[in-house]
């Protein structure tokens, strides 16, 4: 079984350690509810890093009062054997009152600009508490190296953000969605979709396929291509957009028309029953 | 002369090879325009460090629009002089565009509960942009250790503060205030003092005196103290009271009577003609 840390001294020990031997440190924050797309993170954090460290903390500020923390899936025992069998060095699984010694209502980081919008626009206040739990994590491990998964596109993007901002010594590295067969990018949310949902849910990577088609034969217009998006999620009734956007990969702004060297992501939410998921494909680097 | 270095990557190379050699490494942030406070603060972390970095920033993003970042003494020559001569190891004299790459519009760090009251509710911003430069300070350098002076009280609370919420690991110190022969809190400010305000600002510290002197002959109530505060300033026609406080030295919470297991703190902020001080004086521990 994988080695599992509660307190901060004690996660800090063993990095300590590692370091001591002039091992590379990684990280890989999760809210636990592992799927294959997190595996593949342990994967990627695995090869570039002698101690790999999973941290599972389900944290409540990045969640808004009408969203879905109280039945977000809690699978401790079994994602530890998933990460006893990825290869993961240690476990750290702090509690609320190690993370928010003094209360959520505490100490926050604010990143401008990437917060405000997309998710940040239907979720408030989600993305400083996604900030700010990471900032934690940073400061409490003090990893080398630190891994996201691209499927948070946004989420990777603020981080990368706030690194750079706040000059934090870790390297971020982003690894490409994880999907299933079928294309449903990989999610701990994918477990409350009924079979009909399941099915339907396919049609987000499906409307973003063919984006991507039709920007690999020449479309440019941004608006353009939103309308491919809504029209392709729009055949699944069930489904209901939050939105869809084509947006500049490297800032989250509005595009006119796609050109070079300005890489462009298509973002979308919806809704499938009473599950919110997203998605997200580069159209152009 | 002491060595000086601009950039990220060098400061940290000179953190990390005293790093390799087990040496603690010490902090002192400055703006620059050093007195005997600051050379306080270095003797202190000389005692405690076998690395002393300070660094010299005059942090536009902690002073408000009709603040005196303009006018600011900038005498970064003498304060070289001074940090040899104190045996300092290392000053780190970044650039705007260094500490702030994308702009000072960027990502910030909020402590909630003592940014706005006092100092936060006179200079509206001021304590964002103390957290955050400090936060990017420890984050380039990455000491053990960081010090600062009890002259800024609600400052080094608040940094404190920030550095438990946020698990960042190093430990603050904080020194006393240190003062002229004749009581005047140390401040990069005092320059800006003619004969006459200079010798009208000693109200400040007469004021605390009295306020203490009463408190040790058995004074317990708070608002007394305050009262004390307000008329012993008030004799002094030129000096023109910002706000005079007795609080709660942890919380910075307003206070009925001292008591047991409470530490008091009582708090000054003036304007002498157009510069503006501030002082402080504990009153139970």
């Amino acid at each position: 079984m994988v080695d599992v840390v509660e307190s901060v001294d004690a996660v800090r020990q063993a990095v300590a350690a590692g370091r001591r031997q002039g091992i590379r440190i990684g990280l890989v924050p999760t809210m636990g509810a592992l799927h294959g797309g997190h595996i593949e993170l342990f994967r990627e954090c695995r090869a570039e890093s002698g101690l790999v460290v999973v941290s599972i903390f389900l944290n409540p500020t990045q969640f808004g009062p009408g969203e879905d923390l109280a039945k977000y899936p809690r699978t401790f025992d079994d994602d530890l054997r998933k990460c006893a069998d990825a290869g993961v060095d240690l476990v750290f699984a702090p509690t609320l009152a190690t993370v928010y010694p003094r209360g959520t209502e505490s100490t926050f980081v604010e990143v401008p600009g990437l917060s405000d919008v997309l998710e940040g626009a239907s979720r408030r206040g989600h993305f400083r508490g996604v900030a700010t739990v990471v900032l934690k994590l940073f400061a409490i491990v003090g990893p080398d190296l630190a891994i996201f998964g691209q499927k948070d596109y946004q989420q990777q993007l603020l981080i990368r953000r706030m690194v750079e901002d706040l000059h934090l010594p870790v390297v971020v590295r982003t690894c490409p969605t994880a999907r299933e067969p079928d294309g449903l990018a990989m999610s701990s949310r994918n477990r409350f979709l009924g079979s009909k949902a399941r099915q339907a849910a396919t049609v987000l990577y499906r409307a973003l396929s063919r984006a991507k088609q039709a920007v690999d034969a020449g479309e440019r217009r941004a608006d353009r291509i939103r309308q491919i998006l809504v029209e392709s999620v729009g055949l699944e009734t069930s489904v209901k957009l939050d939105y869809a956007e084509v947006v500049d990969a490297r800032t989250l702004e509005p595009l006119g028309d796609l050109g070079k060297g300005c890489p462009a992501v298509a973002l979308l939410a919806a809704r499938v029953d009473s599950t919110r998921l997203i998605d997200n494909m580069l159209l152009a680097e």
